[in-house]
């Protein structure tokens, strides 16, 4: 991560930082402790994050971050982490930020999708003309991109609410059975029933379902989809704004265009251009998470796991950025429809080239179709998604 | 595809074969008509598919193999392919051949799943290592173990009947606005609602949703994350059986093993081994997917659209032969329970070693946790997607 | 592989298909037998492949198309394969096929780069705008234009050609120790002595290295990121092509664009889409390749050498396919120096505005730059690659 | 990049970080501010760098960090990046924080290739089972598995070499042209010459190349595969420890494993994992440096050229942070020849399978073929890049 190097990088905040994952694995040792004190299995305790340094330290003799991190909280609280593993604290952590940052693009994405969904209204009989495969085809209404700019974001978004909504705990121990909570459960009446129990309640306190996936990794996988499925449905849009923009084109053009360092007056569509980075770089990212989840072997594995880390991390805190970048993005865009309208009419002769070919007679009328139904079809499953919208 | 540099790829027999497709984008355009002749808008006709080697010859010309396979079908029926573009027609089959790919593989999940289910029972109580990080952690049972890839399982086939369950028809003409089609019917009362019934009449016909995704390729991207999510749970599962399979562990064997071409009696886990080579190849197939999908501009894109046919179609064959292969590894396992008892019990000391610390005395029981409710509760929730599992 | 979903297949012929790739397994095996017959250590004699369906029929069972042609064959010649194993054959051949693909691209490489040198002579200097971030920035020529497409086949070319020269053969037995054929030459003076003449000897017959990479694949992995530096080049070109034939811009033009199934007259740049196709595809085949190198382990692995046959295979099929169509396509283009000479003299205020900020008065000159010395440079590095370019 | 979720993160110490950026795009500026003022074109002045935080500020907003950059150093030096545009100063600042990494990098590397060619001469003869396919195979020695990881490296080092080798600047100015500064040379008597040369002195003085690549990106993804070569081999190798450090096989391991947070006594191979971790990572990243290369368009591109430089980053550090956690595991590795031996001669019936399929008789020597002349060649081999080995 770097402000440099990934520009907008800033717009994450400190989502996913160190500091916030060194919060959230002690977030997830809390709810397990006031599990375990419940039940009377532990003494109650409440624990203050170590020094990030002090965790750093440690993290890679240990071969991850929760080593000395319960090394430095057993100083607090000698009964924390009692029945766990470091994959439990550590999948469960991952899994709090990347719902942090997950809250976050969702928030961005309806932003987007509002501003859309005006622009679908707005534009809904701005003529403009259709291209494919480069060349003007038939005519189509700006309001129609608009509204399948949205139906895009609608999908993506239902998928992220989706795989949102059942993020589940880690919780099974050393090697998925469970086995040293049960342990420590010896003397209640039905050892396995309060593991499971203090499991639920460690979930309930998180928020999170209750899972066992530490070797089957489809709650991670399909985050990363999901997240990727956005991506798509923003490169796809600021691939369409950016090529829009061109000169040649002029039809739309972003409020705020990036300037240049030599040439004065030159505003390019740098919130677009931005969004396509993303689109283009987040592929790999998914394709990593696959390729890790693909290779799990034993009860832990050999470093499929290690490499899930850092890879949802990046993946999560670019999508935060380019959620909130295509928000100002939408809701800044300049629609030029005097441009749209002269080219469309311009270029009548070709645009309405299958109109004659069907009609096999002279054109008459806009020729656009079912514009206005599927726009207002779009806009109904948007607001399934989004009320109000 | 060639059966000796992808051995097995005779599993997938004629499914998405160049000759299924064209059969396939016949069935499109023959509902199609169907459509039109009902509402009176087309004379009424049966179509036959042409020669393969006429539609070929003509696909680069065009850029697509929906030109040549209408000109070759309007000698038949003048009216076929009115109303459509070549992407309607082409989208449309993919999602129809990819959907034949999908029923095959869920038939071998399914056979999968009932030989998984079988094993979870019966060898709930067959102790053996866990092991996390390639070392020896805490035991754990194979029917455990079995119940795991299980849920892996589980998890991939409900993620592939959902994505089954919605693949959409592609019907929006030339640039999505269904114009043409809205023309054809211009001396009727209502032109774009008769548009959008005949939409949905074909759609009925080809028992698909009613879609528009010409330039948001989710349906397409859904499917192959989901096939990917499948192969990494078949990777996984694999993976285990290989390394259980190695002579200094010879927990689980294949039923029958692939030879060698120089040394007699050597048995290698060689479905065990393909399974693992379509786990590595897949992600890079559904990245190709997001790359393309990320990069629509315009009503139709510059390269992105044609990025996808065969990928699709690699990932969904390479999905059927995998998932063929693993319910014959499955159903032919063979599970040495007394060499993971015996190694259970000579690494005890190790095995022993979280119980000891956790006890703080001496250690007795299996110290197997809560294996026992864990592997009801996946049973449960595979029977929830495999009735009498 | 095949002609509908991907279009233009047919240009690789019969190259790398099922058949070419029994024939080069049974050209190694030939290669091996007539070193082993010169030895004394073999008799001699001629194989002729076996039919396709023969070897076919028994890969999956084996694993690998290598043990059902060596049974196969050794009806023919007792003494084949003795010596080498599995690995060695299909390695080898693999290689085989690969440089024969790799042949044919280097010749339509040569055939676009001739056409390029030509464009950017006759177009040195033909004015057109040059655009950064898909804005207009200064004033550049087309003839630099091709030029720099030019040095992107260039540095391609020289890749290829680099990694094309250093093709190894594969001939280290079962673990790579040649243990089999120090075996056979048991009773000759020196045994392994005997056994590294008979691997020169095999290489010299078949045009190869010496090698022994059965572990560690660089000679694959170099020759898929060539092949993937190559589709990058290609992808390069031909999103400039199919940018500048937008009808807004209409510069360029493919000679002979493709149709549309419904609007008469439409000409799409369909050699440009089907290279863009390619480039956006080719990225994750070389991944895979990678991926399959890096999970490598013992003297043969347990997926990764599996999944790279078929990855091969794809990158190198369509390579040919892309190159060919690159040849036509920069052969057959056609450009519009007057559009590009209005379009420049319309919107010089902006392309003359950076050196109205340089010279902080009125711009006089063409504003090229160093333009004319950049083109020579690049001409002269290609005039070593290809000699009378 | 973080300590935390990428353990061992902080070996790569202030390699490509952003302040490390930010000096390497000021040195950038300073060579050219050199040489213009050598040639009389500007007043001659020492930079310093501007605090990162300034950097940061302006980096979204102009699109790239250059911008705010350039702005901040007018203040100490008006004729700062004269001719120069943003691309120039970023790209040739990506390339010296690249070949910085790189230096460490090939210095690691041949920490490494020494401790290997210790381990190949001192094992040379230690006998161990061969494995293929997971299975033993024939006798080899744990010198030749040494030795063979070697010359996985070996082959590695030297495409790094190579394409280290040959780093361009970048100095094309807005289009390429080099306008920019030829207008600065105006008044000079050979403008386009004066350019030319100014490059060369710039490029000088930063120790690279000349070069023109912005819109062919061979150069980065040269380079970017070049490390994911070297990964590929470190993910072989540390594969193979991974698996021989298993306690069912117990013939290598880490000197100083990792621990456990619950399991006293577990040592887990950790540096093997964290290198695989890498090796299953990277392969996605360098395929993002071919997707971004494949969509370049214009003489800058939308998108592509934004998506490489965090991509680059990530994969420079991670090599670094790789290369040297492979020479602390290869230095510290612990070989157990006497369980290589045992296992060997317990299983002489398997690995002598083929020697007796080849003599037809009984079984006598090592049959260890030509290993000896194998290690001797490997030696020799990476002798010639690395001396004194």
């Amino acid at each position: 991560m770097g402000d440099l190097l990934w520009p907008g990088d800033e717009r994450a905040g400190d989502l996913f930082t160190d500091e916030a994952f060194v919060a959230a694995m002690v977030r997830v040792e809390q709810a397990w402790l006031d599990a375990l004190a419940d039940a009377g299995l532990a003494a109650p305790a409440t624990l203050a994050p170590p020094a990030l340094a002090v965790v750093a330290a440690g993290t890679e003799a240990g071969g991850n971050p929760v080593i000395p991190l319960v090394k430095a909280l057993r100083g607090q609280a000698p009964d924390v982490h009692r029945g766990l593993t470091s994959q439990d604290v550590l999948d469960t952590a991952l899994v709090l930020c990347l719902r942090d940052a997950m809250d976050r693009v969702l928030l961005d994405v309806e932003r987007s999708a509002r501003a859309l969904a005006g622009l679908a209204r707005q534009h809904r009989g701005s003529v403009m003309a259709g291209r494919t495969l480069t060349q003007h085809a038939v005519p189509i209404t700006f309001g129609l991109k608009a509204a399948t700019w949205l139906d895009g974001l609608t999908d993506a978004a239902r998928e992220l609410r989706r795989v949102h909504g059942v993020l589940p705990l880690q919780a099974g121990g050393a090697a998925g059975t469970m086995a040293a909570v049960v342990e420590l459960a010896r003397e209640l009446p039905d050892p396995p029933g309060t593991a499971v129990q203090l499991v639920r309640s460690a979930a309930r306190a998180l928020a999170l379902q209750v899972g066992r996936w530490h070797t089957h990794r489809g709650p991670l996988t399909t985050c990363g989809d999901a997240l990727v499925g956005l991506a798509d449905a923003l490169g796809h849009l600021a691939g369409d704004i950016a090529l829009l923009s061109r000169p040649e084109i002029g039809e739309l053009r972003e409020r705020t265009g990036g300037g240049s360092s030599t040439m004065p007056g030159k505003a390019n569509p740098v919130l677009s251009i931005l969004l396509r980075r993303h689109a283009l770089a987040a592929p790999g990212l998914a394709a990593t998470l696959h390729v890790a989840a693909a290779t799990y072997v034993d009860e832990r594995p050999d470093g499929g796991w290690h490499a899930e880390w850092d890879t949802v991390r990046l993946l999560a805190r670019r999508s935060v950025v380019a959620a909130s970048q295509a928000a100002d993005l939408l809701e800044g865009l300049v629609v030029d429809t005097d441009r749209m309208a002269t080219r469309a009419r311009e270029d009548a002769e070709t645009l309405r080239a299958e109109q004659r070919s069907m009609s096999g007679g002279p054109t008459d009328g806009a020729y656009l179709g079912a514009t206005d139904l599927i726009i207002d079809d779009i806009l109904e499953r948007a607001a399934r998604v989004w009320s109000d919208l």
